[in-house]
């Protein structure tokens, strides 16, 4: 009966966050602009709710009646995430989980206006509040050895360390470094040029989610400021936003958002914590898997070329090749989002450097603006002109999301590691790819990542997938082989 | 401290109720198919969160730390509210507030299947079950006094007694057989005839909403297979339909529902249970209010035609008249939901005198489908040729909701005491009206019921904003006065 109880809670905590996913993604896609007080007191409310459950003081008693030794690798997991959980809870007060949720809420709105008017200054204490809590939260759950931001990286990546994931992602450095500097000396690629519709550019966006699988009987496309994807099994939302000067914004947000819901369309249970998503980075993977690996290759642009002329008529661009070209276009610019494969990961190691002093206390958030602009010019060589192309870029910060960038750059490294196995597993699929596909990619998907839940850390679930352990050279190796026959390095 | 404390944990619980709503509104109108079994989980899961917070024995408590000689009126009503919602949840079980859940779930699927067929023999398990346990709620709940009825009743219309509502009902009955049958010997009116696309049709209607006051920056309009609107003050939500070949449908849907959403719009506090709407009947007069007497005049038919001239062009009417007569065309029919000003309220008191019947026992369900076809045979004069078009057409009785029906004939009957005494006080209103210039109208609905929440009972309330008790007179003057004209009787 124990387990029984204790999977039957879990259930139901998992309904409420459900909830509370939902009326997020309706915050940011269908909540009128009147409801932002009122929304943030919602979120708390159910935030609490949440937190009370699993502090729970019958989940210890229960914990006690189960025999691990008789339980199945699932519900060992199962038992080890609300275990995980309820530490969580029981040692983060009521009181605090309720002012994070409060203050995530709230400064997401202050972010929107702040970045509105590119004034930094404004989003100023609304993000001190939000730091401010979250090492709170942090110095509540720390364990031997951890930091404050080795606990807030936990959330995101279980089983993470900053150490050892800085080791991983500054692997990355010298090669990027290299990269850019040898593709800035070479003539850029030519541009999409024309007027591109919006209900063209989500229709196309459409055609392309169903050629993936994306399943639109459990999800749906919207628009959103910030594209994300959200949901569960069976109500796996996606949304994507339009630029009618350029398509590619509209359709690789489409892409990488249903790569997310794919992996969630993909699970095996829609409740239970063992049948979760591994980790962020995992996620991440699966998302910039297909925006990358499948959606910027050669064979794709054979695919996509047609469906361009088809959509939007002349757009400037003559061939597949050119199409190939375009979309891997590397240009220095100031937005994560629309960061080029060379340069988003130098982005990431720009916010992750920063979070993680602004956590340890090394850096005030008074000094933030500037500590960014000038680090920036340093990454990329230039100057940023206002904020809402700094350091208000991102929504992470505001919604008290700190040890989250550098799961972007975790996916990166799995997505090559898994894309490398792939292949050999596959040997035809880049072919398959031409034609649009996907199926024997996804399935490929499924088996490995996405049926798997959370029974296994990232690190071992890559080497279960890929017969290797993770690191980045998978990922230099793709990016120098790419790159170097695009531009003739 | 006590008075702090029952109002900071009803606030959270209003919060949580509004994310119940909230993703209620998302199935209505935004959820995927698939969905449909997790959103089921989600539901259940929250309205237990409810339950068990409104049945929080520290609500006992924190009531007898409060000295209500003390208090203002408003935060008299916030305690009594509180009180009679921990009542609610402590005196009915959790195994039957639970099993009334699963009979209302499963009575509205069987409801569905059973009106396709076409056969009342297959509902009847499902409404026994459903009338047995309203019963069984209904006796755990009973006070000095009451009948069973009396406090299905009191859920929708605090303080209402069987008898006298009775009685405020059928004073109605004679006008109603009288207009009906003076009518019927006349000719039938005009109808629209046309093709009215869905894009002018929802344009047009979001027109009328804004030239209403109704605020979208506090709410949004979508479809939704049957309109309702939901909410709170910030984020007040309206749905309509699209009929093809029929704009009333949408239009008049939409009128209704901005109806509803103007109240909840104009409410002083988003949480609190006093500021909340006063009874279903009072909410009812103000969609009524606003769909009858403002959208059905002759006034409103000045503004009105030009812009349906506009929008779709030709549609076999030509002049404001020709609309005024459409839109109030009297015709006996089997359907409720599209019924007219003057059989509407004939459709609900039959419904209510066999509802009362059920719930008492005089009636019982084996001879449910006979006492509706003999009823509706001498209140209509037809023949009931299937029960999809008699007593299986409404949805209530499926889920449980007993005492819901009267409040619409409530609401009609308020509608017309508020319209009669907002006529004194704004002698100009209807020239207002032919200019679609609501505001006055507006403000004093917002003067006299929106801010005033629920601190009076319906009865005293409506007696404070025009002066009298509320009766039947004024809708059977407004009804004899209008139609008289219309028909020429």
């Amino acid at each position: 009966m124990s387990l029984e109880n204790l999977l039957d809670h879990a259930k139901q905590t998992s309904a409420l966050s459900q909830v509370a996913g939902l009326i997020s993604w309706d915050q940011e896609t269908m909540m009128p602009k009147k409801g932002n007080a009122s929304r943030a007191e919602q979120s708390g409310a159910i935030a609490a709710v949440i937190h009370g459950r699993n502090a729970d003081p019958r989940i210890a008693d229960w914990m006690e009646g189960v025999d691990r030794t008789t339980l199945s690798e699932f519900d060992q997991r199962n038992v080890a995430e609300i275990e995980r959980s309820h530490r969580r809870a029981t040692r983060v007060p009521e009181r605090l989980a309720r002012e994070l949720a409060v203050a995530a809420s709230a400064g997401q709105t202050t972010w929107v206006e702040a970045r509105a008017d590119k004034d930094f200054s404004k989003f100023k204490p609304a993000l001190k509040r939000n730091i401010d809590l979250k090492k709170e939260a942090a110095a509540c759950l720390i364990e031997d050895g951890q930091s404050a931001y080795d606990v807030l990286l936990d959330e995101f990546e279980p089983g993470a360390r900053t150490q050892e994931l800085s080791d991983l992602l500054e692997s990355l450095r010298p090669a990027l470094v290299s990269l850019r500097q040898r593709i800035s000396e070479k003539p850029a690629p030519k541009r999409f040029i024309g007027a591109f519709g919006k209900a063209a550019q989500l229709a196309l966006a459409e055609k392309i989610a169903a050629a993936m699988g994306y399943d639109f009987d459990a999800g749906r496309l919207d628009l959103a400021a910030h594209p994300f994807s959200s949901g569960s099994v069976n109500d796996a939302r996606i949304t994507t936003r339009v630029d009618e000067k350029d398509p590619l914004n509209c359709l690789y947000s489409t892409i990488h958002e249903v790569g997310h819901a794919l992996y969630t369309q993909g699970g095996t249970d829609e409740f239970l914590p063992a049948a979760d998503y591994c980790s962020m980075g995992v996620h991440e993977s699966q998302s910039r898997f297909w925006e990358n690996q499948i959606g910027r290759s050669r064979q794709f642009a054979d695919w996509l070329y047609p469906e361009l002329k088809s959509a939007f008529g002349e757009f400037g661009l003559n061939s597949p090749d050119d199409v190939y070209t375009a979309v891997n276009r590397v240009e220095t610019d100031f937005i994560r989002t629309e960061a080029d494969e060379v340069h988003y990961n130098l982005h990431i190691l720009l916010r992750f450097s920063l979070e993680r002093d602004l956590i340890s206390g090394a850096l005030a958030v008074d000094d933030l603006e500037e500590a960014w602009n000038t680090q920036f010019k340093a990454d990329f060589g230039l100057d940023v002109p206002d904020p809402s192309l700094g350091v208000l870029q991102d929504v992470h910060w505001s919604a008290g999301l700190f040890g989250y960038f550098p799961t972007y750059s975790l996916g990166n490294i799995y997505s090559a590691c898994l894309d490398q196995a792939m292949r050999e597993d596959i040997p035809d699929r880049d072919t398959l790819i031409e034609k649009a596909d996907c199926a024997s990619t996804l399935q490929w998907m499924r088996d490995k990542i996405h049926s798997k839940g959370r029974v296994l850390q990232a690190p071992e679930l890559i080497e279960r997938a890929t017969g290797k352990p993770p690191s980045a050279q998978p990922l230099i190796d793709y990016l120098e082989r790419k790159f170097s026959g695009l531009y003739n390095l």
